[in-house]
């Protein structure tokens, strides 16, 4: 006869939920009633049927998140959510959209066939239709480090206007005048909002733009490394580039380093979202920190919060984190 | 009445079985085909269960990596698996162990409940039990850059050991005698093999490693940070540091550069892996490529093989791939 719960139960001394929750993880059952509990399964054999648990709660205890894999943000978020996720007793599914590989970037089909209690959207454009497609079908989810324009939804950002005014009343505060800039994909709102705030904050202090000087890109290596060869072709050469996030400037510093142009001495650099690489000792990238592990742990919040109570009428939340900027050395007063 | 794929196929115009394959997303049907069935999908309303078809089918078309993600290894291999899975129909679910959280890296019972066909190790150490315990219980499961010294399962690494020796022969080669290394860890069979393989190389041109360059750790920038401070302060300094993977290599440059140690005037470095930093130029590391995505590729032929055909007594197979030196800037012959 099959080995149930109940086997367990009595073999481990617990209740039967309490097998059930033990052999999910569940954080309320203390370390040792898990260790109790999973050496009675192991003893009698028992396998928790998950098909069978979905079916009886309709519930699967598996959160998607849509995420561009090649972005170098993801290693930060990643773990985050996962973790996050892991103390509430849900496990994370990854859904990789593949901008080199269209075909296999349909993710909505897979949000919607009740595979998962909810969605974390981490790559949602401004005009996506797939917030609103999730909204709906009544599927819970929340937008990571992105806004949407279509639907009116429960969101965790940093404050991308506010920290890329920052670094603009940084470096005008230094003396720069002739600035290069490089923004990322209008399309985006962490690109559309960056792009706003530097801008406003040169305004304030009588500087436009040069629009030779400004570029616009994934945020990826690539994009700042062609900006960066585009930049050096212009003369009188810039004296500070502002990167809409640290892949972008990573790109951009590697351009400038195999032209020999010194960082600062000849130009200032400046990113956004401080990830590891901006630390690293050749980089040292003056940048603005997006707490990404704190904004996952707020994600999870607001969709749990949801998915425990699909059919309550909630008003939106929005969670906006402070931007900080983080002073480095690759940014400086001009030259002359 | 509640919305069929049968009321999709005859809007559509299609049969109902290609309608369950165009809304999985599964690469035998068009793209033409399957926007016309997302479209009449979506003008009825029509949202497929996958929990309902998991129990017709008793498979869940999901294949569960366990990785660590923190190790930069990841971002490299998990959109090679994500993409590999996804040509055949399969969607990846990424089971993050970490090393911080002992307490959420539990994945065993997580691959025991069904909700996965099969399992792709990336993590385990050479006497972990997970193998053993997934063959115990009939869950198809492959070994990806790491095997196994408890079962013979497939496997796909690269020549762990013949790339090593590789390194050492370069460096020997070049006239190294005093030669430090930062071994991964001696659990794991890529630790080992590497450790191994460098050994034999140096061994066979009469040199031995002095002990007090020895050093060990995880994979991981912190590793090699600690490793070249400890080296710096032996007399007289190595010409030579072998690092066991990148990340390490990676640690060792910076605390290097921040000494003020030439690279390679005064110490050659040399990693492996081939991660995509090791082509940064601030880097330039000579290195030994790992075929990340051809090994991704691989690992999921084996492992759908074994998915397909469950019962199917088949031998274990073993995918070496060869490993080739990537010769940059941070090796020379040493100065004197």
């Amino acid at each position: 006869m099959a080995v149930t719960s109940r086997d367990v139960a009595r073999l481990a001394g617990v209740s039967q939920p309490t097998v059930s929750r033990a052999l999910r993880g569940d954080v309320r059952i203390s370390a040792a009633t898990q260790a109790k509990v999973a050496q009675a399964a192991r003893a009698l054999g028992y396998v928790p049927s998950e098909l069978g648990r979905s079916l009886r709660t309709r519930t699967t205890r598996q959160i998607a998140m849509v995420a561009d894999l090649a972005n170098q943000i993801y290693p930060a978020l990643v773990p985050a959510l996962h973790d996050a996720l892991g103390d509430a007793g849900f496990r994370l599914v990854v859904l990789a959209e593949r901008l080199e590989r269209p075909e296999l970037s349909s993710v909505l089909p897979r949000l919607l066939d009740r595979s998962s209690d909810g969605v974390v959207l981490t790559t949602a454009l401004l005009h996506s239709t797939l917030p609103a497609e999730l909204d709906r079908h009544g599927v819970p989810f929340v937008l990571l480090n992105r806004t949407s324009d279509v639907v009116d939804a429960d969101s965790v950002t940093v404050d991308n206007a506010g920290g890329a005014a920052q670094v603009g009343e940084l470096l005008a505060g230094l003396g720069h005048r002739r600035i290069a800039a490089v923004f990322g994909p209008p399309t985006t709102s962490t690109g559309r909002d960056r792009e706003q705030g530097f801008r406003n904050a040169l305004a304030r202090s009588g500087i436009a733009l040069d629009p030779a000087l400004v570029h616009h890109g994934e945020f990826a290596h690539g994009t700042g490394e062609a900006a960066a060869r585009a930049i050096l072709a212009t003369r009188p050469l810039p004296t500070a580039l502002f990167c809409a996030n640290d892949n972008i400037a990573i790109g951009a510093l590697a351009e400038l380093y195999r032209a020999g142009v010194a960082v600062p001495g000849v130009m200032s650099v400046v990113g956004f979202d401080d990830l590891e690489v901006a630390s690293w000792p050749w980089v040292d990238l003056t940048t603005v920190a997006s707490p990404l592990a704190t904004m996952a742990r707020d994600a999870v919040r607001l969709l749990l919060d949801r998915v425990s109570d699909v059919d309550a009428r909630r008003e939106p939340r929005h969670v906006m984190h402070p931007a900080n900027p983080v002073l480095r050395s690759s940014h400086a007063a001009p030259a002359s």
